[in-house]
């Protein structure tokens, strides 16, 4: 029967709340070429994951143990063993153990008992914990604030003046409304767009990555995003909802979007969840087992929410009103992905509010930039 | 016993050779209340997919019926079912049904027994195949091919030109290649930028969408992107192969990147090509539900590729460079993404070889863009 | 003798407080072919303007009249001419008249004589006053006010904390200012530039027009200028002052600037006086002529000033500011024609009010816009 | 009597093929007092400048000599003074003087006759000749050459066929032609801009400043332009010939333009080649004084034409030509000024050769800029 001597090593897992120990030691209920490398924690049983990652095994001075066998491990009182016995378990493997409370000890622990063949030496494992079921918030929808502006109607008017006046033309903002009305308009008219520009309004948004790619596609605009290098993403998902149309007719450039069944929004919604929650646990695996965030996140998909901070002025923003909302009076229909309509939706909601009568003459005008 | 009349409808499936017939009949070997609304398609035996989803099953004039019960259904000789008997079938379950040849009609047929609660009438059924294990592909390189270009060295020589001689400069197009590499180091250490703007070069791409997220932020560059709401993506995938190093070390902005472990890449392939499945899996099978496919889209990981065209002048190509190419001589250092800097190096060599005395000067300058 | 009936025109001159009447009669004390046709203005003598443009000069259904000859007019009690008896006049030809009160009429009068060869008829002729030396203002500075702006040092903080934050950033607006500063230098040393985009600032600067075709070079910014076109332009002219260095040694590109001596700014405080006001009246006579402002302004020099509102944001404004002023501390030395340097300077002094950390990294970091 | 021993200095004046002695020496035919201090040429008559600068007068160790008194001079047999004597001369001044031939030394010679007061020294003095009439170039025309490009319908085409290809759609370049007229007209229609990037266009354009002014708001195309601070401009300046309608009649921002009169005509063709004339003497003047081309030029009018290269693509020029051009079918009229809109016809004449399909296409679609 071969010796081990069990050595332990993991990767920190910061949802434990307790050391890990890991330990093999020959196991009296198993053949003799087996032992039991198994791995406690001091911690409640809350606390106490059960789904392990046998990150590596490893006889030094021998290199890997590749497929080396598990067996059912009984552990403590209850073996609640999530393997099947006889299994070939790979680095990188996943494991449904269940734990238990180890009478003698107090602590929570699962083990994993391996069939090492061959001659005795030291076994050196890493496991570590894996989420099993991620909890993935699911959204249908989109957050824009504004979060600092200095926009408003005056700005159009004092920069449009100053091709008449020559001089400082501040003066005149708060000069009579419905000359600035009309200048507006005229300017909307003609399409002369410089006097819209010298104003600004930035936005945090929170929005799925599809809409961020369409979104970017619009280069006259200033973006900070968050980073799936710098930080690990959350998971926070988007899924449509039932107002959502689902169902695409007519031809290329120009589709209808119409309800959808409710056997459609059913399959949306659970293949949705599903399929973000085992991305999203991949991530997880993939972080936990050491690989950088940059990597990991390459499962992610792209229905995964991300935070930007964008600044445009308003002539950008009508720009992008006029390509990213589908609306009556538009000279020239737009057909958009319903998604970044919404967060233009809000975008016009707030601008409307800063700039009202640019607004006005924007929509009078059929939504044309100028 | 409930009188059922059979009446079919399935979406096309491009993937089968045949027609496929829909039918309900009642079921000899069922109780009663249920029918066996069967469908067969007239084809090979490979060309049977053994998934099928239950689109919708209604009865006209009463409603959908939700939660049809499913019973074992056997089918020819074999049975092959996959599905529990007992079961509660609803609108866009997917069932997994193994498929046989029927020996009186030579179909090849599998079938869904339904129990009907409630009066006779006909059963409306939708079904249609789903493909169980997506076949999809998997790179670990990116495809950057120069189709067009007007650039030369000599485009950045007449053009700096014009500032001293005022005249038409082209002429100087062949002369002195010295006077022309000193010129061009000369605008290259003094940031004389614009010069390196009058030439333009278009590159075919195929890369994955997180490293189009990167690519899209240089705003300075023309794009034309495949698009997901227009067209079914394929399933290819990126996953990085064991030369790209996986490990993060250092700090925020400035991370190296070591080689990875033999079970860090086994995880990655294994993780990446299970998950990439799954979600191609799930967009396939929304699909197939007539969901649209920018809806559908949605599950899909970053990691897959999409292609596009992108349009460069010199002069923002540098700026590309500068940030997305890790060199020991660079003046700035970056620590861009390996993927896009996959991109970047095929960028540079292209570029090297359509202006080699700008991109030796961009290489002395430290890289600096100007 | 022809008779000539007088049937005057002119154009409106906003400079002359009386009425203008013109007409022709026979005069007495020249030749039978002659006639003075001559113009008298009902206002004080100060006002009374002493050169006259002949805009036209015909005879109803005859067509014009080309190369009247003019002879000397003797008016009133002292001649007061400067033309030269016998020359021939042509529409279009300025004419230098010394006017005096005509004692009977007490109006002050200048007039034409005109030689009309050919039979009898009405002649029809227009003048209008030319202002002989116009007024003009010289200035050797320049106005930069900054009349709005959303932009501060929080405002780079929250823009790049969303990288690793993922969430709202902006309750870091009154975090440690200790390391706001750390992070903002770390984004400038390693040229992370979008962070400083979320800003902006809206100035007002009056310039001569050969800066201002600099600075709309940078592309990144926005501009609304005073028109040409829409008005006419007032007369306010750069000529440099003693102060700014005249004499460039030094090779293409990298020019050194010198002290010129006092003749150098003597002759360049003359010459520019006198071509500005000559061009202007050049410009002047041609609008009073009725040709359009657009056509008359191209005869103005580069030098007129011309007021704009440019808006930037911080970054924008960094890469104008590592152009546009030459400062010791340079990575990357510029030579900008001081004007426009001047323009940055005053920018520069503003911006740095607004984000003193920001600006402080940027000088502290050589001045390179990231 | 001072003893005054002649020190001649002069700068270089490309215009005389003769070197230039300058020295001093008593009159004998002046007071005592007075020097005559020539300066001779030693070519032909014809090459003999006759309009000369003092550029400096001083006695080397006691400053400069201002206000030296000017004095009638004799020289050779015929005077031909254009100096009144008993003025004073300060540095600076230019002085018209008839030079003839030497008898003794055939040289031809004009000289300046100084009064000095005090003691008596050496007297330093630079001369310089100043062109007294420059020749200058009048044009009404633009120079637009298309010297190099990479554009032609089949861009369009294959950039937009990505969208729903998503393989290189390289091999459609000589696809059916009515179908790439379809799709071009499409994009055009629905506003579709980003297919039109994927093409360059590099012109070389002469025109005068104030077109450039105008050219150069377009912020999305490359220029690179003559230069005034690194290089003498030429004497070319832009008159508007008689089909160039000058008199402007209707409101603010629409303009109509009409016909002028021969008066008119007559005015401008005189007014602007006087004045310019009187600007480039003075430039000259400034130049020849020592003074540096980036001061000197600020006399210059923007009538004066410069070269620059432009490089644009198919959307941006569609931009340009929708706000430079004039035309009837134009969905949303514009009212440039003349001179630019000469630049954008030639513009369009180019590129409706490179691309037929498209610039159709932008005519039957209203001239709007997608």
């Amino acid at each position: 029967m071969p010796r081990i001597d069990g050595k332990g090593e993991q990767f920190a897992d910061p949802g434990i709340a307790g050391a890990v120990r890991i330990g093999a030691r020959p196991d009296r209920r198993v053949p003799d070429n087996l032992v039991r490398a198994g791995f406690a924690v001091d911690g409640n049983e809350e606390a106490m994951p059960n789904r392990w990652r046998v990150e590596d095994a490893m006889r030094p001075g021998r290199g890997q143990l590749h497929g080396i066998e598990l067996v059912k491990h009984p552990l403590g009182d209850e073996p609640g063993i999530g393997l099947a016995p006889g299994a070939n378990l790979n680095g990188g493997d996943v494991v449904d153990i269940g734990c238990s409370r180890e009478p003698r000890t107090g602590w929570h622990a699962a083990s994993v008992a391996m069939a090492v063949n061959g001659p005795s030496g030291a076994v050196r494992i890493k496991v570590h914990s894996v989420p099993e079921h991620p909890q993935i918030t699911v959204r249908s929808d989109m957050t824009v604030e504004l979060v600092k502006s200095s926009a408003s109607d005056a700005d159009v008017v004092f920069a449009a003046r100053v091709s008449t006046v020559g001089e400082q033309s501040m003066d005149d903002l708060d000069a009579d409304p419905a000359s600035a009305k009309g200048l507006i308009g005229y300017l909307m008219r003609e399409r002369h767009g410089s006097p819209f520009e010298h104003n600004s309004m930035t936005f945090f948004v929170q929005a799925p990555i599809f809409v961020w790619r369409e979104h970017m596609r619009h280069r006259i605009a200033s973006y900070n995003e968050e980073s799936g290098r710098y930080r690990e993403l959350k998971p926070v998902f988007y899924v449509p909802n039932r107002e959502r149309n689902v169902v695409q007719v007519g031809k290329t450039g120009s589709y209808e979007f119409l309800q959808g069944t409710e056997a459609q929004y059913d399959l949306i919604d659970a293949s949705m969840r599903e399929s973000c929650a085992r991305s999203y646990a991949a991530y997880q695996e993939m972080l936990s087992a050491g690989i950088a965030r940059e990597v990991a996140r390459m499962v992610l998909p792209v229905s995964i929410y991300s935070s930007a901070y964008v600044t445009m002025n308003a002539r950008a923003l009508m720009n992008f009103l006029s390509l990213r909302r589908k609306s009556e009076g538009s000279q020239y229909p737009s057909y958009p992905q319903r998604e970044i309509e919404m967060v233009a939706e809000a975008y016009e909601s707030e601008w409307s509010r800063l700039m009202p009568i640019t607004h006005a003459a924007f929509v009078a005008g059929g939504r044309v930039a100028p």
